[in-house]
């Protein structure tokens, strides 16, 4: 059985490695055909050298070569759509129109051309000239990013395609790609076209990378090679520590998004205002691509009352009539139903579901549990315990001030949603509990459930620890995401000829800079 | 003997501890009479208590409120000259009039200014508005601020005073000082006139508080606990990773400036063109302070000449000529003798100097060592030991190739300079070697010594680790270094009257924004 190459140093090779692995089809629990290496470390060093390589050759490069590169990998990527629908859909069980092929497909391909433009624009790089005393400061290429993708996000966060890998290049870097294990067939698709694209645009050979799988042990000593410029991870708790440590240790910027159950306080005037409709919203949030979101809602705070009790009602009813979608593999029904055991151990009371099963392949039914604030309070580290999927946990609180107290007691999260009464009658209420909510979470709705993430540039998909690493960083949303992928550079005293363009007196490509204290896309004035 | 307070909560009150500590007169070796305690646990407990509940009272402030209070505390500051340049000079043996008085107080002072101009202009939240999808981000205070002061700029740096204490203000947030044993006094001063402005201007008790001294295992526990929102750290290499790795565990940011050896690069056309005007250059920045600066230039590194020679020679004679200055203290004067051992211990040669002594109290000879790249490079990592101080090591390179191979073998630098002929003879060779040490440093000048630390806008007074630990951020230059002690926080769909003023429609303020992508101080169009 032949096992697909790894691309390094911008060629296809036969792995060096002797250990193989297959992905499953979580609808039918089989093995997919193709077979995929698992990298020792002789070749990721050898990735890693070739990213510095390619890293050195594109010193002081233009925006233009990064967004030319982006708009054709785009162009590809939508050309070869019919085979990544295909495969993402055999690989994830994802369903190939509604969610592939129509939202998130499009989504990545918006993802690279918005990257292009912030490329192309420069602006992300915030010049910023001090005009007096000749000191200029910019972002520039922080040197070879490795992106760890997902398994929930097959294209808009895959290593080799997805927003941080958009991101990583637009500020003007190499990305070596770690494909999530369980899509490998996605992502060997998506490095074709990268491949092909960056071909196309010149780009040196070790631009984009990709390698399926490592041995634990060297995932970390690759984030932590110093060769390697920063890292990009979005995936489980655990495996993110790891490499957070190893990267840490020597300084090496590493961005994750771990987890997050992104809490939804619902307060008593939306309750009577609309009930049965944020019932709905809730159910259809929450069951959405089977709860496999990073800002799926997985907390709901309320104070008990009557109405709340009702909403309950609701809620357990749809979950319970609701079809139970497919899970993206055996492993994330285990750890789903890790999540909900260990709610209940604590404590939790599952209203509805809380068993492996109920529907295609890998699956677990919609799971909705409850408790009380009383009991968060007294174990809140269990109780908020993520539990990846189709399942959510109520918390009912006795008053107001309990209901802040539960706040307090929560860790960092992505977003955080408060639902009120549209005609102010909830207005004091909500002053009251949203400061405590607002400094542990990245993003703050109203009226609206966290599951969906614009690719805006005031979007924060970020947010405190354990959310992410750092709570000042967005891994959507451009240009914030790209300064990530940047180092910070001044310039004092340099002679105007050797100033990078952006930085140079002259603005011809209207670059937004900040000259002595001012926003501008002029000229500096001489 | 009284101990001295500590301030906690907005009072001075006696520390619970029973250790205590004095501060030494480097010139004399003699211990000054204050005595401070080192404070327990449960006294930090309360420190963080006292920010925690101060960091909540200010939720959504603005920032006028932080600028009335830095302003305040300037203008105090400035009306008690006279008693801190008194007690900083006893406990640093710095220059009373050039250094303390005439050029770190009033610089000290209008860094307290600008980060109050930054604060009350909100810019430095970056705003950004996409009117479209109603996504609006900006940042917001991170929480309570923990500042370890260095020993070396009792004023710039101090813990209540300096760059870190102002950034960390004018975000919003309450600091909590660790005052550097070395200056007590000084901190102890300043604190005072901190808690009148804090008075003046209506601030919460916990806004600003001062302790002296901790144990070990608390200091981790301090920047790692869970109400603490970020630390500033400036200081050794050794304790800031302690620091690091418990803050790094728990996601805390923790920025820190921890050492540097900042190469100078001298090209041949420099030599000839002004050869000896260099050696007074270059002598003159490494000896100011004697050396004791986070720039002080630790490396030259040029290609082998007879011009280069003649430079070596001149800088010998002027190192040996040049009067001895007082260290800041005996363990200062250990670790820069420990430093020059370890350079010489591993092949480099002693010019001059080398011995400790040679001046008034602590004090250590003017030190000039000397290398090869061969040697270098074959011992890189043991021939980059920081001796902070009076020294520094010459690194002779056999050809241009070869200086770029010492570069690229150069860990992280606050900054790098380049002297080159000013007629342009050696342009070719800048470009050859500046794109190694362009990415190895903050901050790249041109012709110009990098003692000089300008307060402006566009400085970088930060790098790749181990200058600090992570390239993306500067601990001097407002807006960029408050930026470290935000959050950011992005608000999706939230009624127009919930949002912070700063990111609502109208924009009385001229706050600038960036909206739909270009920056304007003008209103969102509706």
């Amino acid at each position: 059985m032949s096992v697909h190459p790894v691309l390094v140093g911008g060629e296809w090779v036969s792995s060096i490695g002797s250990k193989t692995f297959q992905a499953v089809n979580p609808a039918t629990g089989e093995a997919l055909p193709g077979v995929y290496p698992v990298s020792p470390w002789p070749e990721i060093e050898r990735v890693i050298q070739a990213a510095a390589a390619a890293s050195k050759e594109m010193h002081g490069w233009p925006g233009e070569r990064f967004a030319a590169f982006l708009e054709r990998y785009a162009a590809r990527i939508e050309a070869r759509k019919a085979d990544l629908v295909q495969q993402a859909h055999l690989e994830t069980a994802l369903p190939a129109e509604g969610r592939l092929g129509n939202t998130e497909l499009p989504r990545t391909i918006n993802q690279l051309k918005t990257a292009a433009a912030a490329a192309r624009s420069e602006s992300w790089r915030c010049p910023t000239i001090d005009s007096k005393a000749n000191i200029r400061s910019q972002f520039a290429a922080i040197g070879p990013v490795v992106v760890f993708g997902p398994n929930n996000f097959p294209y808009a966060f895959n290593g080799i395609s997805g927003g941080d890998f958009a991101a990583a290049v637009a500020a003007g870097n190499p990305v070596i790609a770690k494909a999530h294990p369980s899509h490998p067939g996605t992502s060997r698709t998506f490095a074709e076209e990268a491949l092909e694209a960056a071909r196309e645009t010149k780009m040196p050979a070790g631009f984009v990378q990709l390698i399926y799988r490592t041995e634990h042990a060297d995932g970390a000593k690759l984030v932590s090679h110093p060769l390697i410029g920063a890292t990009g991870y979005t995936g489980g708790r655990h495996t993110g520590l790891v490499l957070k440590e190893a990267a840490d240790k020597v300084g090496k910027p590493i961005y994750l998004e771990l987890s997050s159950i992104n809490p939804v306080v619902i307060l008593p005037g939306a309750f009577a205002e609309r009930g049965e409709k944020l019932a709905d919203e809730f159910t259809s949030s929450c069951l959405m691509g089977t709860g496999q979101f990073c800002t799926n809602p997985g907390l709901v705070l309320f104070v008990k009352s009557p109405a709340s009790e009702q909403f309950r009602d609701q809620v357990r009813q749809k979950f319970a009539a609701a079809p139970v979608g497919t899970l993206l593999g055996p492993s994330v029904t285990k750890s789903l139903e890790h999540g909900v055991k260990t709610l209940a151990a604590h404590g939790a009371t599952i209203l509805t579901g809380g068993e492996a099963g109920g529907g295609k392949g890998a699956s677990f039914q919609n799971t909705l549990l409850s408790t009380t604030a009383d009991k968060f309070l007294s174990d809140a580290e269990a109780l908020q315990t993520e539990a990846f999927g189709n399942a959510s946990l109520f918390v009912e609180c006795s008053s107001p001030e309990q209901l802040v107290r539960v706040l307090e007691a929560m860790e960092g999260n992505l977003t955080g949603c408060v639902y009120s009464d549209s005609n102010g009658a909830d207005d004091a209420l909500y002053q009251q509990i949203v400061p405590a909510l607002r400094q542990r979470v990245g993003r703050l709705l109203n009226d609206k459930m966290p599951t969906g993430v614009a690719v805006s540039a005031a979007m924060n998909h970020g947010g405190p620890f354990p959310a992410t690493g750092h709570p000042g960083f967005t891994a959507v949303g451009i240009p914030a995401a790209i300064h990530r992928f940047g180092m910070l550079q001044s310039y004092d005293n340099v002679r105007e000829a050797r100033l990078p363009c952006t930085l140079k007196n002259k603005n011809p490509g209207g670059v937004w800079r900040s000259i002595d204290g001012a926003w501008t896309q002029a000229d500096v004035p001489v």
